[in-house]
């Protein structure tokens, strides 16, 4: 059984995502820096995802055959300096960070030396682990890419869409970035992007 | 009557673009740096649309309401240059154009010093012109993105989406982007982004 810890996950796109990854038959565990803490805040949902643990990050992602980073952008660099020795040799790690600030009221793209989140991610996982992103699956590992549409295939309603190396990321978080700016303009809550042409 | 011009309607997106705007009851003028060879392009397809007319770039854009800019992004310097005294004062200009290059096969984005190709472009124009663009409609004046959206529910199958200031203009050229690489991948030619969630 495949088991995905999830950094960030009480969330509310991690605890979407575990109730969902548990229903599709994963194993799945919420990492946290205070695992105390997120067992409160998952007792609120727990009824709907019974079998959802949790524990601290490092042993989250230990036992983890796929780690997924919901985490604020922010976090992301002492996160990964930490959980670095901890990540299983040839795990997958599926980045969902979207770069954005919300200053002022107003959205921006955070500038990413690296061109992208995902790209800076990567540059901060051990090289044994394999990096992949999203619904929108970008990744340089043809493997990565594989594992991450299967998982994303899992996912009632979701169709994955391979659109090929990891240089892409900046433009699948300008599609989320897009995507909440709707949000906020059409005061809805789950805007998303369908591709059409796609049979 | 609307009066369009479409500056690269010869190519095959302002060619649809064209067709359709004339069908929904715009008038609409496709301009070019050669008229001759624009007539002769359009002499293919005209019998679809037939009441779509041929000008030069400058006469074009002096008669217009509404300018669209479907040329390639390396040509919108000197078009701009020449143009700049042509445009009607309080004309719209839709700027359609993705920066994007191909170079040895590969999509990528140029990078833009103001930040996107539509911010350049305003950069480029009378102030007395108001800029928008394209089917996810951004501008920072509310009456051009109001125009741009009427402009946009005529076409049929296209559904206008107001995403705010032009500061997003980066975020849509990336999504146009990946709807290339989307094309490429799976070897189709019109994958579009729809919004899922806005009723």
């Amino acid at each position: 059984m495949t088991s995905v810890a999830i950094l960030g996950g009480t969330g509310q796109q991690g605890r979407a995502l575990a109730q969902r990854l548990q229903h599709a038959g994963l194993r799945v565990t919420i990492g946290s820096r205070d695992p105390g803490r997120a067992r409160a805040a998952v007792a609120a949902w727990i009824a709907l995802a019974p079998a959802v643990e949790v524990a601290d990050n490092a042993a989250a992602v230990a036992q983890a055959d796929v780690t997924m980073l919901a985490v604020p952008f922010t976090f992301v660099d002492p996160l990964l300096e930490e959980l670095r020795p901890h990540f299983k040799v040839g795990s997958l790690v599926v980045d969902l960070i979207v770069p954005v600030t919300f200053a002022g009221g107003k959205i921006a793209m955070v500038e990413v030396a690296e061109g992208s989140a995902a790209e800076h991610v990567r540059a901060r996982l051990p090289a044994s682990v394999r990096l992949d992103c999203d619904e929108f699956v970008c990744g340089d590992s043809d493997a990565a890419r594989a594992e991450a549409v299967a998982l994303v295939a899992l996912l009632p309603g979701l169709r994955p869409v391979d659109v090929g190396a990891l240089s892409r990321a900046r433009s699948i978080e300008h599609l989320t970035a897009l995507a909440i700016a709707i949000n906020r303009r059409y005061k809805i809550h789950d805007a998303r992007f369908r591709v059409v042409g796609l049979t």
